[in-house]
C-alpha cells in the first residue's frame, strides 16, 4: 500500500486476513479452537492502532519503500498489544474493554451457557480466565509470526528482532513493575515513573518507532532521534492515559467512569496527590483509593482531591512539556522525508490531545 | 559440545547463561525484576529435558554438525515447555510442580511476607496469579529469543521457524481443548484422545524432532520419517504420563498421589474407564472423580475401578503398540548415522518406561 493509504483500515485487513489462516490452521485441530479465533477477531477489532501507525512512519522516516510489506509487520504490534491487554484484564479482574466485555468474561458467559445447556459442567469463572490466558498466549505467539512472516527479507528481520525482542520483554516487565505497585499498597513516584516509561512509554511509542526504522534499514544515529522523539512522548501519552482513566468520558474510554480509582491504580497522577495532598485530603484518599465499590459521590471526592491538589496541573504540565521535548526532538532529527516528518507531528497531537 | 556430552547438563548451562544477560537486562528496569528471574531459574531447573533431546538427536539425524550451537536452540524447547506449564499450574489451581511450589503459590508468598511486613498491600492470591501470568509470558518470549540468536544462519532459522510457530500454537490450543474437556464434566474419547495428540505428542516429541531436523538441513523424507516415528511415541509418552499422574509414586513424579483424580483429568485412560465401567462402577466413579479433598480410601476406589474395567490394560496395550509402531518406523527410516538411531530407540524407553 502507499503511505496516504488509511492505516488503521490496512492494519484491520491484514488482521483479518491472518486470522483466517489460522482459523483454518486450527480447525484441524478440532472445532472447539473457532471460540479462539472469534475471541482474537473480537479483540483485534477497533482501537486506536497507534503501535503500528508509530512503527508504519518509524519505516518510512527511515525512508523504506512503502510498496513493502511494512503494514503487516506493524499489525504484528497490535497483536502483541491485544496479548498484553487480555493477560492485564485477567490480571486487574477488569470486566470491560471498549466498551465490551473482557475476553474473560466472555468465555465466562461461553461456559456458563455451556454448563447450563447440558445440566453439568465446570466453573465458568476458572474456564474465562484459563480461556483468556490461552488467547492472550496465542496473540503473543501470532505477533511474532506476524512479524517474521511478513515478507521482509532475513537481514531486515534480524534488525528488527532485537527491537522486537525488547519491547516484548520491556512490556511484561513494565507490567510486573505495575502489579509490584498495585499490591504494595503506597504511592511511589520513581515506580509509577518506571511502570510509565516499560509499561506505556516505550512499547507504545519508542520501540515501534525502532522496529519499523530497522525495517527501512535506519543507521543508529536516526534510532537514536526516534528515541529522543519517542521516549517523552510515550510518556506524555501514558500521562494523558491515566488522566483519562480517572476523568474520561466512558463514552469515549469504553470503561466505567472513573474506573482506574476503583482499580486504585497507583500512577504518577495518584503518586503526585499522595506527595502534595493536604493529611486530611490524604486520610480520605487513602480512605476511598482503590475500594471497587465506589459510588458517584465518592469517585467525584477523590477527583476533587487530585484536582486541589494540584496533581491533575502537575501532570498536564508533564504532558505539555514532553510534548514539546518531543516536537523538538524532531525538528532535529535527520528524518529527511518531509511527510514522515508531519505524519509524526500529527501524531504527536493525536496521542496526547484530551480527546484521545 | 560433542554428541557424547551429557544432553542435560548442557541444557542446564545454556538456560542459566540465558537468563544470567536477561537478568542484566531487567535490572535496568529496576531491582523488582530479579524475583522474575529468580523464578524462571527455578523453574527451569530439574526436569527430564526430553524435548531438547529429541531436538538435539533431531538435528543429528539430519546430519547435523554437532559442532553448530544445536543446544542453545534445543534449549529454547525447554523454556516453551515452563512457560506451557507456569500458566497450565495457573488454570488448574495447582500448587505444587516437580515437588516444588507451582509459580504463582511462590509469588503468593512474597506477596503475603510483603504485606505483613509493610502492614499493608495486595491480595497475595491476586497478586502471584498476576505474576504467574506474566513469568509464563516471559518465558514464552524467552523461548523464541533463544531461538532466533542461537547462532544458526537466518535459512536454518527459517526452516525451523515453521515448526516453532506450530508447535507454540498446537500446544495453546491443546491447552485449549483439554480446558473444554475439563469443564464438560463428561469423557468424550475423541476430545481426549485430541488433547493426547496436540496438548502432549506433537509437542513432546513430533516438533521437537522436526525443529532439530530442520536446523540439521533434513528434506521432507526424513521430516515425514520423523513423524511416523514421533508420534506414536509422544502418544506412548502421554498415556503412560496419564498411567503416572494415577498410580505414580509422589517421590517419583513429584505430585501428590492421585492428583489427577482429585483434578478430574478427562484422559483417555478415565474416557476408557467411562465407556467400559459397569453402571454401578460408573455411578461410584462419578461421583468421586474429580472432587478435591479425596481421601486415600476414595483414591483406591477409583483406581480399583480404572483396574477392573481394563482401561488400565488397555492403556499399557496402547503403549506397548504406539512404542512398537514407533520402533519399526526408526528401523524404515532413512537415518544414516547409527549414533542417531540408537539414541532416538533408547530415548523411546526411557520416554514411555513405568520408572519415567
Amino acid at each position: 500500500m502507499h503511505a496516504d493509504a488509511d492505516i488503521p483500515t490496512e492494519i484491520q485487513r491484514t488482521l483479518t486476513e491472518f486470522l483466517d489462516v489460522q482459523e483454518q490452521r486450527l480447525a484441524e485441530l478440532g472445532p472447539e479452537l473457532a471460540e479462539q479465533v472469534q475471541a482474537a477477531r473480537d479483540a483485534t477489532s477497533g482501537g486506536k492502532r497507534l503501535r503500528p501507525s508509530f512503527c508504519y512512519w518509524g519505516f518510512r522516516a527511515a525512508g523504506g519503500d512503502p510498496e513493502r510489506p511494512i503494514l503487516t509487520a506493524a499489525a504484528s504490534l497490535e497483536m502483541l498489544h491485544v496479548s498484553a491487554l487480555v493477560h492485564d484484564d485477567v490480571m486487574d479482574s477488569s470486566d470491560t474493554r471498549r466498551g465490551a466485555p473482557a475476553a474473560h468474561k466472555r468465555f465466562e458467559a461461553l461456559q456458563r451457557a455451556r454448563s447450563e445447556a447440558s445440566g453439568s459442567g465446570g466453573d465458568p469463572v476458572s474456564f474465562g480466565i484459563g480461556a483468556a490466558i490461552l488467547l492472550g498466549d496465542l496473540c503473543l505467539i501470532w505477533a511474532d509470526e506476524m512479524l517474521h512472516t511478513s515478507g521482509f527479507d532475513a537481514a531486515a528481520l534480524a534488525r528488527a528482532s532485537k527491537f522486537f525482542d525488547a519491547v516484548r520483554v520491556e512490556v511484561t516487565a513494565g507490567q510486573y513493575l505495575d502489579l509490584v505497585a498495585q499490591a504494595s499498597g503506597t504511592s511511589d513516584l520513581d515506580l509509577a515513573l518506571r511502570v510509565l516509561r516499560y509499561k506505556a512509554a516505550t512499547y507504545t511509542v519508542e520501540r515501534p518507532l525502532h522496529i519499523g526504522a530497522a525495517l527501512g534499514g535506519a543507521d543508529q544515529h536516526l534510532i537514536d532521534a526516534l528515541s529522543a522523539y519517542g521516549l517523552p512522548l510515550g510518556e506524555a501519552f501514558q500521562l494523558r492515559d491515566d488522566l483519562l482513566g480517572v476523568f474520561g468520558d466512558p463514552a469515549v474510554t469504553g470503561k466505567p467512569a472513573g474506573d482506574d480509582l476503583r482499580e486504585g491504580k497507583r500512577t504518577v497522577l495518584v503518586a503526585h496527590a499522595v506527595d502534595h495532598a493536604s493529611p486530611a485530603q490524604l486520610a480520605e484518599f487513602e480512605r476511598l483509593f482503590g475500594r471497587a465499590e465506589l459510588d458517584d459521590d465518592e469517585i467525584q471526592l477523590l477527583r476533587e482531591i487530585l484536582q486541589d491538589s494540584r496533581s491533575v496541573q502537575a501532570c498536564e504540565d508533564l504532558i505539555s512539556e514532553r510534548t514539546a521535548e518531543a516536537m523538538e526532538a524532531l525538528d532535529r532529527s535527520p528524518v529527511q522525508d518531509e511527510t514522515s516528518r508531519k505524519a509524526l507531528a500529527d501524531l504527536a497531537i493525536a496521542a496526547t490531545s484530551r480527546h484521545l
